[in-house]
């Protein structure tokens, strides 16, 4: 079991009117992630709306703040218990067998247009052995090809940009693994948390982005980057791509700073909790009954 | 109220080795949208999966068929019972109070880039009063500014593309009024349904796409091709934008033919069918329900 | 010496008002292709002005034509002495000494953005040693990499769309082939012919267009398509890209039909003219002349 | 009469391997512009090319400098004898009669997809009538739909990315008005110099980036930026963008500081020389007879 605890602060300066801010900055709750404890605290008298969206266990917190300074504080310690695997057992999905609350991960989105990359992609991947040493070979020609380069990319940055333009942050990795994915019919999303072991020389903790695929009967995590070991991986939203589950999405007029975060793991064997560190297996923490919660309606004749 | 027969017979010869298809071609069931009778047909002994995403009712069959000549046929009468209202009562729904679950739908997706569109939406339509006319005001520029034009667009075709060239079909002009409406924080979406009462100039009946606004309590069906009437619109698919609700994605080497279509409306006065004409009030077929399932969860502190 | 005879006959049917033309069908007159014959005939009494660009002997022809049919017919029959040299001999050259005429054709250009694939191309290309076979690799890529399709591209698809479709024609193979050149820093242009030697399923003779890479002291023909021999590749335009050398530029409202192209070659060794065939060597039909006209006012101090 | 000095530094620092630049610094000398005296300085003992493009006046020059610092000083005087015309005189010219050497400016270039903007330009311009004043009018549109902001933009930034952010810095905004000329059929073109007048909160003194719009017989400057007046433009580069004009073109591994760059106008109307200011009348430096030096080949019959 891995327990994490960290913290982000978040810092706006809100002009003349009334701003609204959509948040997903809470870590989720699934079957593999307990929320031990967590905190939020705000400078002004808000009342936030909090919502859980059902499919993806992603929730949003949206609030309206005054004109000033805006400051959002929100702690958590979690506990992730993963289920492991080994990568030789996991099987790529068929199509005809992709529970139907996971074939939309198959299709396009915002930032990953998998559907022009169907002819690279099986160039590159199509005459591989599926399963999931085809996933890891994604993974390490996104990896392999695209420069880690803070600022060299933005928020219209697509999967089609970082493959030409070789360069990118964790989002830009991630939607070209993505969509990667999907061109050749392999399910798979988004998920945001926090780089725990980045190199420092990246700067001090940041949000991350990582990739998660379906494979055998469950969400496997990878991060692209190669920057974070996926063991000490927070949830924080999970989406088709960036477009879904951004950490704040603001209305409004304001100046935003750069978030501030803290994290670190408990290294306390005696009380079950280990360090995260790079495994050879494969790791997931999504809720086999997510993935399956589709399952009851297929198969039969509606 | 409108009484709809249509019948969708689409053809395929698929290759080698057995293909799987997801298709989205069943009439929705919703409140205001009523499936009378409806039947199914293959020329093959297929097992249809059959599938109901929650949120939005659309229907998905997922189907696997072996080489050779596949048609499927399906036929049905809806009736449509519209929700009316008069345009200069639809205010829209300040970001605050938009309900959780429809709030997706201002954000980008794979075709409606509206990130991108911000400054340039802003620019046109942010100095209007907000409400029923400002969307209308997008739906006028969409319409006056773009062609139909058969042919002239692709799958990859997006939102960007068509305010520059000002060219596209039916999904095209779908995408550019969604997308601007979302640049400027409206609500709205992709729906498919078929062409009802479009110009016979245009070609033998066909899909249609056509887009909902989020407007008050409801979506509200604006079509800125202005080839049909709203009232004439059957829903089958609704989603972020086409890439959600594809009549038929397929998996396999295969060659398509277009579909054939038929539809026709009941002229029956008597027993309550009218024909869909152009109406001054704003239509409505979105349960009530559906865009507040998400009311529930919000408001509360979770 | 190969000695080619073609013909191409084009048809408009301009509307209301006089239309402008500028044609690029004209054989170049270079020191190894000479025009030993040519016709001009028009079905309207019109009077086009000629002119030669004298950087790279395109000719172009300006016409102003009524409204009605608008037929031009040019036939021509030329010579070309190639320059032959073994692959193993030529080096690239390096930037300090490109002759300043050259330069140019190392920058982006319309079709051919270079700028966005230096990464790219680096990768792919940068470890290999420079010379004839790095563009031979590159061309091999891309006839590889890239599936002619008719129809699959129109007049705004440029070398990156090419690079992520992997389909194209040959205007799309060249721009690509030209792209990666360009952005390892060697100097390449678009040349505008006819495809002699093309498979008949692709349908009838047509435009064609290839690839000039400046290598030792000339420029060397190569067709990434594959499917002609440069041995019979005649000179009409010689440009930066499609952008430059567009056979027909139209100015004014018409239909244009279809241009219709016959080609053949002799095949009369008496004579000293020989079928085209595929070679080992590499060939220039260009000019010395004309890649060193810069190299006078070069290595002077002005 | 406006006289100009300008001085600018560059400055690099070469890593292990000698780099060649190609600069575009020097100042064109022309009928209208007279350099009066200039000087160049290196802090390494290289030996510069210097090459001067015939057909636009402008001048390269080809250095190749070792590993370490390397500075490159360029200080200039000019003198600028503006053509002057009134701009109700100023006719765009047709097709058929503008100048061969001209007519390479209507066609799209890698910034300018005049080709994609047709639609667009015509149904913005198509209706304005001919001359000056329609030039004028594409220039003030982009003028008031383009925010200029320093760092929004990047060197694959085009006229297309232009017009849907609304963003961007003076190169941007001149690709932008040469892309919409061109659409209409009026031959535009992109000129480096010095933004001389600039506001002092735009920050220090920079290169400029400008177009020149063909009209009557000559060509006029417009700078759609609006933060200088086109008196005050001195002439670097010309071309039909900035692939054509970059003041440098770096090849090799280095690190480049932002150039340094005074500029001031001599103030001494008894010697002839006024401030530049503001003029209601059009302003040309183009020489007659580049214009026209492809006239001798035109009209006439080859």
């Amino acid at each position: 079991m891995v327990r994490l605890d960290f913290t982000i602060e978040l810092k706006y300066e809100i002009a003349e009117a009334p701003a609204d801010f959509v948040f997903n900055i809470h870590a989720a709750r699934t079957a593999s992630q307990a929320v031990v404890s967590e905190s939020l605290t705000f400078n002004q008298p808000v009342e936030p709306d909090l919502y859980v969206e059902p499919a993806t266990a992603s929730r949003f917190m949206r609030v309206r703040a005054e004109p000033g300074e805006f400051l959002v504080r929100y702690a958590a310690t979690v506990d992730i218990d993963h289920h492991r695997e080994s990568p030789a057992r996991l099987a790529e999905v068929p199509i005809a067998q992709v529970p139907a609350t996971v074939l939309p991960y198959v299709y396009p989105s915002r930032y990953c247009q998998s559907d022009r990359l169907r002819r690279y992609a099986n160039r590159e991947f199509g005459h591989l052995r599926p399963g999931y040493w085809r996933v890891q070979a994604i993974h390490d020609w996104v990896r392999l090809r695209t420069v880690f380069t803070s600022g060299s990319s933005n928020s219209h940055t697509s999967a089609v940009d970082t493959l030409i333009d070789q360069v990118g942050v964790c989002r830009d990795f991630a939607h070209l693994m993505i969509a990667l994915c999907r061109a050749v019919n392999i399910p798979a999303r988004f998920v945001t948390g926090i780089d725990y072991g980045a190199p420092p020389e990246l700067g001090p903790p940041d949000f991350h982005a990582y990739v998660e695929v379906y494979l055998g009967t469950r969400w496997y995590a990878f991060d692209p980057t190669g920057i974070t070991a996926p063991m000490g991986l927070v949830r924080i939203g999970t989406g088709r791509d960036a477009a879904d589950v951004a950490f704040a999405t603001m209305f409004g007029s304001m100046r935003s700073h750069a978030p501030l975060i803290w994290i670190a793991a408990r290294d306390d064997p005696a009380a079950g909790f280990t360090l995260p560190s790079h495994s050879a297996e494969a790791l997931s923490t999504s809720d086999e009954g997510l993935a399956c919660s589709g399952c009851d309606n297929m198969g039969g004749r509606e």
